[in-house]
């Protein structure tokens, strides 16, 4: 660097040391507070310290240590609410646990996916990885095999490979049918599908949010003696944003297929959803009621405030921080599904 | 640790030479692609590598070169939606040019705040910052003279000592007033400043978003020959949620003073607005036009899509990441102030 104050060689330990008069060895000790020496001995190092303005070298440090103090987490995107706000609060988790959080990106611009971040893990720059893995990532057992410590967070499966920590979303999806069944709706529509509508397959899925709700509002359906409508499973591919929800209601409702319930896979898409239903004019709830999933900033004020499923991302983030310092620290060392359950958080969108 | 895979002590380079019957320093070059050699021995070399699954220790690299590969993004917090985007934004940028980012927060939990940040900077970890500085943080001009390369984005000065990345706030709010104004509002309600209103002083603001937008709100008021009502601007603190922007609209309409325009200071107090106004039975935008500040996701999808200025979070993201990039190759030495310009995204909330 060209400029002035930058191009300042940076003071290293031996200038400390040289300054002070003292060996290396016992500079590092007063840096670590370990060894024995005088008071005044420490005292002159220190004062030494403070002039020089010398700062403990991070990466020579972690060299010679067992950890970083860093975790890495990954997420395919910051851009979806429910991910910002996992990141939020993953980032105050690690801190009450006196660790920095690295947050890199895997799934737009010219990222190359989970897989090489899994493969060029360097345990040099952080001791551990909370993984939130994208519904697109080509991912296999192998691929979670690895030599450092990592949480896969979300709803894709880890074959018992890796630590797994997310809420039941089979159970959280049959509870949100069961809502609109219990409050008169007979016909529900699905907004979010990631593809064309196989039950049966679907009833086999261990993995994928879409996948895993899907199957917990079939489970639910059947149990009342039901079936899913496939001409009401709106299809978003992996798109899901407020434009898609409101594109698909729209096509929903033109195709004259009648329904009276709306389970939106997020609250992206419940919000896409409301606005597509009140334009055509269809009241909310009295003709149609619509739940959605993660309870975001926004769904208690909008025009319908919204009923949804909590993300239980107060549990999810310091579960998946304990889990990895666990594994960091070696107190863990079995691979684990911590799951949990979440509930309904009623609003003026269901009856 | 003691999980059986992750005991495994690390392969150095010293593994490799010993392995490939090679000199350290022959092992040394075969990584960097220097020094000169037979093909035979770097095709040693490189299988021993392969079969030992030697990875390069990033931090001991760090150490002999002159930079990490590394952006450290220091926001508040990554709830607020314009936060978010800023941080995707940066790591996408930053991808194009091959840098990595580190995500940090600063302003909630436990946290110590901006001034430690920029105090315990360590350039081996990354080899630059760049720092949304938040409205509430107590900052000097010789906080921010620091020996690293550092970027401030946002509405805080920076006295001229460090590089400076934000969109014209006072431009921008005068330009969605004069549109208000222009569509035949006349009595403008403004949610979101930072405490009383003291117009002399706001017309002297060079910092912070609620102030900058005022002062471009009296601004282009006075260019009109009117005044602001004091009474019509509404105070929130710092809290700039969907609540507050809800309760502070809530508070203006008991109090009676007549208003037909709300300048929200960013869209999430704009759709708490929208809320109360039509809960109070209010028609937007015949009665009341509203217009708010970023361009939101949900801002085109709410009942009433809102209108509102656009953050530039296109421009201030990419500008940032090439600054600090200059910062760190040298090529720029001189801090300087870069801002651009906001345009109105007019939608159905105003006329």
């Amino acid at each position: 660097m060209s400029d002035e104050k930058t191009a300042k060689r940076r003071v290293t330990l031996r200038d400390v040391a040289q300054a002070a008069g003292v060996s290396l060895k016992t500079a590092s000790n007063v840096i670590n507070g370990s060894g024995r020496m005088t008071d005044e001995t420490r005292a002159k190092v220190e004062s030494v310290i403070k002039d020089l303005d010398y700062r403990v070298n991070v990466a020579a440090r972690n060299l010679n240590r067992d950890h970083t103090g860093f975790i890495t987490l990954a997420v395919p995107s910051l851009i979806p609410p429910y991910l910002a706000e996992l990141a939020n609060r993953t980032i105050d988790a690690a801190r009450q646990r006196d660790y920095s959080v690295y947050v890199t990106t895997y799934a737009e611009g010219s990222a190359k996916g989970a897989r090489d971040l899994l493969k060029n893990f360097n345990s040099t720059v952080s001791d551990g990885m909370i993984l939130s893995m994208s519904e697109v990532e080509d991912i296999s057992p192998e691929d979670l095999k690895v030599d450092f410590p990592l949480v896969i967070v979300g709803a894709r499966t880890t074959w018992g490979v890796a630590d797994h920590v997310t809420p039941d979303d089979v159970a959280a999806a049959a509870t949100a049918a069961g809502y609109l069944y219990d409050r008169g709706s007979s016909r529900l529509a699905v907004v979010g599908a990631r593809g064309d509508y196989d039950a049966a397959a679907l009833l086999q899925a261990v993995e994928g949010n879409a996948q895993l709700r899907l199957r917990g509002v079939i489970e639910e359906t059947r149990r009342r003696g039901l079936e899913l409508d496939p001409q009401l499973i709106g299809n978003t591919g992996q798109d899901w944003t407020i434009g898609a929800g409101a594109r698909v209601i729209q096509r929903l409702i033109d195709s004259g297929v009648p329904f009276d319930g709306v389970i939106a896979l997020n609250d992206q898409l419940a919000i896409g959803a409301l606005t597509a239903l009140r334009t055509a004019g269809y009241e909310v709830p009295a003709q149609v009621q619509v739940i959605g999933f993660d309870n975001n900033e926004e769904a208690p004020y909008l025009q319908i405030p919204l009923t949804t499923m909590d993300s239980r991302l107060d549990w999810t983030a310091p579960t998946a921080v304990n889990r990895i310092l666990g594994r960091i620290d070696g107190s863990i060392t079995k691979p684990e599904l911590l799951t949990t359950e979440s509930q309904v958080i009623a609003r003026a969108s269901t009856r």
